[in-house]
């Protein structure tokens, strides 16, 4: 009940896997989000999960969709530039052994497909409102570090963080152990949940840009962040509502006809 | 252990699958379930599941049944008529990856019985006492919303709603990626958990009836509705009751001898 | 990794299959657990699971037990004794689909041995202190309560109770979908949690005596309820501190270091 | 989805399994950490699993990595040495069938190395702050508790204890269904979680060092204690923060945009 479902099967040669899923201040989701729009990147491959939360989501025109992971393809066609694989999505899972079970699935596609480097961009949260901006990244290994040390990313994860939740983290230890490369990079926000931080999605589009010699109009990244955001806040607030109402569940009185526990 | 048990293996015509299940005003239940009843809709099959909740309901004379769901199906007798499944239950999962999985179950099933259709029926909680009686629409495909927008459904389900949380919106989205036209209509109750809507499901039973060409006699909706009402309670309450005993449980102070924790 | 680990191969005509877990008051738990004591039923077969909690008993002399479940035999001597299947066990499943599990297994076991019957003895939690004693009764089927009227059993369980939890009802439930009749025997208690109540138990034991033509000596019966109960306090006392404890850790303040969160 | 990496198949002759993972006080993961330092034993597997917790810790330098847990070998190379594996590990499973599930996958492979016997340190809060600093002893069988009884082990465990919750528990209760003798060493100590005790694991290691004739240097504990503290925080400290968000989480109000739900 993981399942990819595959619309095309692209030749790639040695491509990047650029992962973007929501998170704290949306930052992957929303700079990976704005790269496969201005890259007219191809979607080829679409996954769902039962280890997602169970509803649908209404589009315009109440065109009902169950929630996803979206994988587009991007053929690097100017001198400098790689193939490339983005992997977008509605959200992540909702129990550990699902983010373990879909991300192993995920790393079985990509292996299929050529890839031995992967990329995931997360989020940060200070706690502080008026953080700093800069990029913090961690690595599958020092000679990551070295090769990526260019591109003013702070390396002190080690000491500043500790450790990395969720797909963004998950992916480089998993991919670590088949083999693959790979870079985390957070974008450093203030945290407060439901609020996606567009500046700093900026900050680590602005550094994927420089890495990939990428030429995209970054003009349209403010309307493109809101719809996003719109979508985003949608799956988050049902999510935190359907939490709450189980806790409200949980403390009500049994009211009305006395029940009788029985066992 | 989500099993479907197989009473009878009808031959049906194109058949439209209903689906009925409780949930918000239990509308669905209630409106699906009268269909059953007036179309003396023949039961064929029964799924039980380990991801429903760990009881069994006694019914008169003390007999007691494993929660289920439950499979009807109708052939169309008269001009216009078409052949329907008709699907009801005790109860929905009670764990998200439950809900796929139970779906997944019934999508297979009924795609061997030739299901290319389904309509599902649930309720909307508008929090509102004195809310609008109107039918709300979600569909998994623009040529759907065609299709059905003579019965006056308010299709702007994306703008009103956003996403289908349960076995309602989720049969909708998995059908879709099995290429099964999907509707799913909402009736709008004030939402307070434990009550049904008889009227909410009238207005969902108004439109059925008229979508099939179907005649049947509203004049026992009532009485039908305290029978179903008074066992859909019994279940409700029960899982209530569960939670709110965990919950108990989790603040009850070590007391009497004092247990030490090892590990 | 819900395993039944194989004794000895009895050879039993037509055997009953008696169940008695851990449950309100303890009721069945003490009175079959009495019956293989009395009767000097045989073991024969043991089951662990994954579903269970995670943790071992120390018995006297500090050795470590896992927690299990037994089957006993009883091969009838005298005239009117039948063969008899005795379940009996340290605890009941943690979870929903545990529940569904761990009884799925047993049942297809029991098959095997040719049990066509069962009966379970179980609890229910009046909420008053000064309960009735008589026993109530559900069945698979009316012609189960046909049989088992002339014992004083109170059948009006579907009025009073409505359901029933855990593995009494759900092996009544269970068994009726392979064909196996049933009946469930709930003794009335008070039914605070962690009391066992050897006067509902010793209710329970008079009327399955006399069902079975069994003479055992019920002088012994206040000694015994106090060995089990001990045992019995001690796993149920864990599984609520667990509980407990988890709930305080959700309540800690992230207090000294401010962990920052990241995703 | 857990799953063992070798990294080296060792030839073993009787090894023992040694083991020490995080709980109570950490004195089985110190003192087995401790061990496997000063033998300069040799790790050969690493395991891996979806029960442990969705996040990569990061060392120095920023590279990420799994929660692990790691097996070590040392051959006897004096007289009266003989040779021993070490389980030590960054964590125990997040749910109890997940406990089960992976020390099932632990015991498969410690069976095909040829172990019958294995030792788990762990540790016993007293909730007392000025606690005895004696052992208590757990066993699969009485008569490993001959074997061990000069090493001033308290064997009352049954008495004072009573259970043992979590793998330093499962894995005597799990190895003794296959066959395999076991000891439990619990270290006690006050019990405030996070708090790792060096004297606890101190005086277990001293007993350890006696059984197996081992000459180690002590003087180094102190410093290691610290490292392997501050690790183990950061693993605790993200868990209890996890936890804790959850549930801020269902507290949360549905503020802002009123939230409905639908089913």
């Amino acid at each position: 009940m993981t399942k990819i479902k595959v619309l095309e099967k692209p030749r790639l040669s040695k491509p990047l896997l650029l992962v973007g899923l929501p998170g704290v201040g949306n930052i992957g989701r929303v700079a990976v989000g704005y790269l496969v729009s201005e890259l007219k990147a191809k979607k080829f491959a679409e996954l769902h999960s039962k280890w997602f939360f169970p509803f649908v989501v209404l589009h315009d025109k109440s065109v009902a969709s169950l929630l996803k992971n979206e994988l587009y393809y991007y053929k690097g066609k100017k001198a400098g530039e790689r193939d490339m694989i983005f992997l977008v999505g509605d959200c992540q899972s909702l129990s550990p052994q699902g983010h373990y079970e879909v991300i192993d699935v995920i790393m079985d596609f990509a292996e299929k497909l050529g890839v031995k480097e992967i990329i995931t961009v997360g989020g940060l949260a200070t706690g502080e409102l008026d953080s700093a901006k800069g990029l913090i990244g961690a690595v599958s290994d020092e000679k990551v570090m070295k090769k990526y040390r260019k591109y003013k990313i702070d390396f002190n994860a080690g000491e500043k963080v500790g450790y990395i939740v969720g797909a963004a983290g998950l992916m480089l230890g998993i991919g670590k152990e088949r083999g693959i490369e790979g870079l985390c990079l957070l974008g450093q926000t203030s945290g407060f949940p439901i609020v996606t931080d567009p500046k700093a999605a900026e900050s680590a589009l602005d550094v994927l840009v420089k890495m990939f010699g990428l030429k995209i109009d970054m003009g349209k990244l403010e309307k493109k962040v809101d719809e996003m955001e719109k979508f985003i806040k949608k799956v988050e607030g049902l999510q935190m509502k359907a939490v709450s109402e189980l806790a409200k569940a949980s403390k009500a009185p049994s009211s009305g006809e006395q029940l009788r526990y029985i066992g």
